[in-house]
């Protein structure tokens, strides 16, 4: 299993506009059954599937040590560990017996039983989206960072920020990327925004859980000054997102409709 | 309820060692009741905490529109949310109504039900854990910084490594930096090397569930090139483990076990 994919994208540096293929790292979904039964699934980089699902049964405390453990079998092509443990109890997703009945994400945010591809696209944004400028981008970005207040005291924050495309309409800041998103949303709901004509923005990292919360509110838009996955691409794809990434100083790497975009 | 916190810390600049007061971000934890009925504990910096409960209750689908809820009550001393739905549905954690019943951290790895404080310890380092010396922890940075390839290539990872002080002698990457860390442990099961004398160098941010995969392994030290949380550094001093961010050029900020560290 490959752990970074090449795809092709669109690059902006300072108005000019480039076709590229690029290096993005393969978001890859892993279900752990142990004695039988499916326990949690993980959302991780196919490379040394057999140490993490042996890590992190040590780390949740499901084994205290490795000879408990009788045989890790790794599906690669199919995303499945199946543990089988000498002690012969029953994992059951009770809340009582084990602590670990989600999906380990990245950073949270999706549940534990994903039956369809990280990227199928249930909700699809309207064709007619938003048509972006790149310098449009640029000027919301460096005003995203500059209300980066708590990033710049503590280093440890993430910022998201919501846009209708010519001014920042809010800003919110959490330790947790998924949670200053969350913010945002939480924030339009109470004071009756509609989300589907905006746009995000957002320091954090871009996974495919991250663009399910924004698909939920029909946003058209996420801009990142991080990157995204190849799960994350292929859904924004999908569901006729718009995803751009990397977008720092007078740069930007576009990853989907790219005929939405103009000078 | 603060979300920057004033810590005293130690700084080594290229040799200058300064005592100082340091801004980091406050670790919360927020537990959720749904019409009475515990659902989750967030951990999330405390602002805007109702904004975030919303987002959050929309984006999992527990509400599809803002009129379903009747109340909202955050007790922000406690670190409660009060929910009250206009439906009478009793939430449970069975995993089949509802699919989240788990404490939805910074970045995962944590435990629904935590009855005690973010920065208690469990385990404590044994005080004669290892010292270090500044111009090693430099050198072993500029190490690790070279193995990053992934990160090099796609931006989309983070790393993790372990050293015995003067090499590194496993490096990992992944999408999550949990799992980056699992994967360090798992590898070292398997191989049976012993963790309580070495040290972790990580990419990523440090919260208390980070630290709490470094606890229960006894691992002394964990250095990271970014910053740490408010709870994550009470944690570490709490338990004698030695705790180093910012590790970037010849600088880094020490947040505890002051007393080991030499030129």
């Amino acid at each position: 299993m490959q752990d970074i994919l090449d795809l092709k994208i669109k690059t902006w540096n300072n108005g000019v506009v480039e076709e590229k293929i690029d290096s993005v790292i393969n978001e890859y979904m892993l279900r752990v059954f142990i004695n039988g039964t499916e326990l949690v699934s993980m959302i991780c980089t196919p490379k040394n599937l057999k140490e993490l699902v042996i890590g992190f049964l040590f780390s949740e405390s499901i084994i205290s040590e490795i000879d408990e453990i009788e045989e890790v079998n790794i599906e690669e092509e199919n995303g499945i560990a199946y543990v089988s443990l000498y002690r012969q109890e029953k994992f059951e997703y009770n809340g009582d017996n084990i602590n670990i009945k989600r999906t380990v994400t990245t950073s949270c945010g999706s549940s534990r039983t994903i039956s369809y591809s990280l990227a199928d696209a249930d909700i699809k944004i309207d064709k007619n989206n938003k048509i972006m400028e790149y310098n449009k981008i640029i000027s919301l970005m460096v005003e995203f960072n500059k209300k980066s207040e708590m990033f710049v005291k503590t280093g440890g924050v993430h910022s998201s920020a919501l846009s209708d495309g010519d001014n920042i309409l809010m800003f919110e800041e959490d330790i947790g990327r998924h949670n200053a998103i969350d913010k945002i949303v939480g924030r339009a709901l109470l004071e009756k925004i509609k989300l589907d004509d905006k746009i995000i923005l957002t320091s954090g990292r871009i996974s495919t859980e991250i663009l399910k919360k924004i698909l939920r509110n029909y946003i058209p838009v996420i801009i990142s000054k991080s990157a995204p996955t190849s799960a994350a691409i292929n859904l924004a794809v999908n569901s006729n997102l718009t995803l751009v990434g990397f977008a720092r100083g007078r740069k930007m790497n576009i990853y989907s409709n790219f005929e939405k975009f103009k000078e």
